[in-house]
């Protein structure tokens, strides 16, 4: 299973944030053995967001689409996700429900927009979301997995915590952790450190060593796997004695 | 003309970073009125880097890719550049010349793998590093404008400002400005201060308004461009008034 990242929302193309939900998502993927190959950052803009939905389902089994769950017009991950899935959306009770309480709550009067954040594809996993209104969604569909999460970073967090990872243990057979690891060398090129390693780094496969160049040092990053992230550790450990 | 960004590295498909590279690169281009389409991240993967190079020219004039110039096997920017552009690698003379500079003047053994820093795209225009040894590239060809950066922060802005941002000022009349600010409001929900303002919405065009979730506030986002970046920030200052 290969995975990649969706994140949608024109914020991230101005510039006003960085991606760092596909950062945190692309570790909590690593430590289930499930490799990223891309991520990707799309407008509010909903022809591209189709072209970028549909692009990733013919190269990826697992893709995991960010933001553009919110209530106004220019959320389009729900438009986009039906026309690409052809997959009608249905009111979720349950969420319709919990936002006409935090408005009865608040005392404030819903709007109608807010109907929009109750919508999920039919067929769907509905992920309820402690941290917000809008849930989010799982759809399989000819093979392929798709999890739908807002863009603020802690109703994207609990709902991958509390609800996609434990429901990705249970449903799938997730064979390895990858365990990765960084030793930093200050003093020595990231060439002279490849140079030096080349026989081990060619004859390696598990783990992997990739010399990387930062600010004024040179690293090494280790990456294993394993059917567990302690024997995934255990074969970095042995690796670093060498 | 509009733009994309291609990163080219496995440590942000990890997490191990979070892509601020393109961040960073957004904000240049939208202050200059370079409108971003689209971030892609890419592993260290010939294959892959070659898909995304490929899609990337079929959908935007101007691509900016960070990452994979570096001395060592994994760095694969260079060899999916000379195939997706059909253009033979050279070593450029001054690149090479500052490389051996620095090992000489460091009274070390420079390795071979480090010819490969000097190397660039026949016809590129070579962008001198001041803070690193891969130079920069521009190359325009059948229309696309590629701009090849180092991944290393430092480096890569270093290169944007005092090489890139100069050269597209006197190369491409550069028209608009885009000036973009945020106004936070606590205590409304996005969707009420969507449905209060809808009107202003569906009619501004030159402000473009945004309403935005974030943690526990909301906000607006009005985007506006102009001949200069006085001109876009007056149409927001008005704007803000009503």
């Amino acid at each position: 299973m290969n995975a990649e990242i969706v994140a949608v929302g024109t914020e991230l193309l101005l510039g006003q944030i960085a991606n760092t939900n596909a950062q945190w998502i692309s570790k909590r993927l690593a430590s289930l053995g499930i490799p990223v190959y891309r991520h990707t950052v799309i407008g509010d803009n909903l022809e591209r967001v189709v072209d970028a939905f549909t692009a990733a389902q013919y190269r990826s089994d697992l893709i995991i689409v960010t933001g553009g769950l919110g209530p106004t017009e220019d959320d389009m991950t729900r438009d986009a996700a039906r026309s690409v899935l052809g997959q009608d959306l249905v009111e979720d009770a349950e969420s319709m429900e919990k936002i006409q309480q935090f408005y009865t709550n608040n005392q404030k009067v819903m709007t109608e927009n807010n109907r929009k954040q109750s919508l999920v594809l039919t067929g769907a996993k509905v992920l309820q979301n402690d941290e917000g209104m809008a849930p989010g969604q799982i759809v399989e569909k000819e093979g392929k997995v798709w999890v739908f999460l807002p863009g603020v970073p802690s109703e994207m967090k609990m709902l991958v915590q509390e609800r996609v990872i434990p429901y990705f243990r249970e449903t799938y057979t997730l064979k390895s952790e990858i365990a990765s690891e960084m030793m930093r060398f200050i003093g020595i090129g990231e060439s002279a450190l490849e140079d030096e390693l080349s026989d081990l780094i060619s004859q390696q496969t598990n783990p992997t060593i990739a010399p990387l160049a930062g600010e004024g040092e040179v690293a090494l990053r280790l990456t294993a796997t394993g059917e567990s992230d302690h024997e995934a550790r255990t074969k970095i450990g042995s690796l670093k004695e060498i």
